[in-house]
């Protein structure tokens, strides 16, 4: 492309070009857990999870939103932990924290409500193989709709929002948080891309109104536009509950093979077929790589970033973009230089 | 929302707040043509569907990209007119024109090439009810893509890529227009919608590729999170042509109720049920109003601009945006100011 239509100024700072991760094919297990009143059932059971899913080769786990506690506004304030004094403030947390440390695997742990300074967020702690937090997410959109007859949330009525995107290195590539409503706002993902993702993960829990409606297509949506991966996890579905989340968590990306899926029990498990002929099933991004229903899953799939490269190679948005017409500021960044 | 997450500054300049248009509700019309070598057919047949679609209520009819021509990099020189000069120099603008005016309803006239100061431009134009050219889009974006064994394609070989965003306001709203592959930049979509948009129209050739994978997850996503209406029009499938396309036009939208569809010939008409019970047919943005396979056919159907409005109330990301970490400048408007 002719370089005065300036694609690098489409991005405000300037794109960072993605780097190599240390590990570039690796499983991610996609918990969709049941969820209880119980917080130390909750904990137990997610412990179990992600035991079950190391023990099938998962190096990156991903939780659900809210995942220790009914989501609630009347119960975020009773089920809150107080992630930076650690410890006992913090059970799931530190449950986390230990069971990546033992399986040497990296944990998107979903999110839980966070007390901190009087205030009360919906955050996602991005644990090392280390055992150490490495990040923390706090939703910076906050879920405020109001579909009459439908479905009504204000979690304004609680929480607080987030200040800032969240985006960390970890072992197995660059990733990009964000938490359910989040996903909503593609600038949000346009600026992790620009900081140079692998990977975005969206702990949510879609309801069942705009989940058959948005839920796979903003995910499919984000990785086309953005050409990356995107996975996602939900709680299973419980129609008893309060809230009836849509499940259906995913893993969307570019498909290299055609692939077949396997069944054991509670855990799905796809594996990309090599060979096949050519052309069969291959994809360029979007595509959906690994899904399920609403019942309690884990699901295991297999991503390849090599891919990414050679995807953009062939559909080169990123050098089209006209900077000359629009730019995409990142305010953190910009400020940061 | 609280004021000091700066909505409104996640715009650069900030979005206008949507009008009303004079008609709020009204039929569009989708031509998807066969296109053959012979020009003076395809002005000719292009003709006779447009006085197809307003014979049936259509008040915007909407064309597919290049159908005066064939899609090729050698067909296109050939088949180029010079819009500017008009008359005899532009034979299948003058036909949009003189129908427009005779029916009284308002073109959005696909594409065609365009030669104009010894450059070629793959240009859209917008006819008034009074036959007149309210505007001219040149495609910003050129489709300049390699996909090795699936489709490789260089417009930038003939074409050069337009200068602007083009909206324009029309007697059935205000409507954003892109050309096919400027469709995969979301900035545009999001500019249109800061400008004001009611309606994007994409006419749009995607091929037997990219079209099963990106074209109706692109128009969703567009319509999603800009939450506006999108209508495409793309050539119907000839399979003996060099380029192949998908075919596929579709209206993307709120669904008001649930649908009936009626079939008269080359004709698909998709009227909207009032009443059926509440809940079972309404949705919020981004459902496939109507749409059609491969082959030639005039879609009809509703666009109820109130929709947009309601819809914003129920899910009111316009003001939930943060301004206070990323913003899309628009440089035109920006720079007019």
């Amino acid at each position: 492309m002719a370089s005065y239509f300036d694609p690098e100024r489409a991005r405000a700072p300037p794109a960072i070009p993605m780097a190599t991760p240390s590990v570039t094919k690796f499983k991610i297990a996609l918990c969709q857990l049941s969820v209880t009143p119980d917080k130390e059932r909750n904990i137990a059971h997610a412990r179990k999870a992600i035991e079950d899913a190391a023990g099938k080769g998962a190096q990156l786990v991903l939780l659900p939103e809210i995942w220790n506690s009914p989501y609630s506004n009347d119960s975020f304030p009773i089920y809150a932990e107080d992630i930076d004094a650690g410890g006992d403030a913090s059970p799931s947390i530190a449950m986390l924290s230990e069971v990546s440390r033992l399986l040497k695997i990296t944990i998107v742990g979903g999110s839980i409500p966070e007390r901190s300074g009087g205030r009360l967020y919906n955050t996602c702690c991005v644990i090392g193989t280390d055992g150490k937090l490495k990040a923390k997410h706090r939703k910076i959109h906050l879920f405020d709709i109001d579909i009459p007859g439908k479905i009504t949330f204000m979690e304004s009525k609680t929480l607080t929002a987030g200040e800032t995107p969240t985006i960390v290195d970890t072992e197995v590539g660059r990733i990009g948080i964000g938490i359910c409503y989040d996903i909503r706002f593609q600038e949000l993902a346009m600026i992790y891309a620009a900081r140079g993702a692998h990977l975005l993960c969206y702990p949510g829990a879609f309801n069942m109104t705009t989940g058959p409606l948005h839920w796979e297509l903003l995910q499919r949506a984000r990785a086309t536009d953005n050409q990356l991966y995107v996975a996602t996890c939900s709680p299973a579905r419980d129609t008893r509950s309060g809230y009836v989340a849509w499940g259906h968590s995913t893993l969307v990306g570019p498909r290299k093979h055609a692939e077949s899926l396997e069944t054991k029990g509670k855990l799905l498990l796809f594996h990309q077929k090599k060979g096949g002929g050519g052309g069969g099933g291959g994809g360029l991004f979007g595509e959906v790589l690994a899904t399920t229903e609403d019942e309690e899953t884990i699901i295991i799939a297999e991503i390849d970033y090599s891919l990414i490269e050679e995807r953009r190679t062939s559909l080169p948005l990123t050098k089209q973009r006209r900077g000359d017409l629009y730019q995409l500021v990142d305010f953190e960044r910009l400020n940061s230089q």
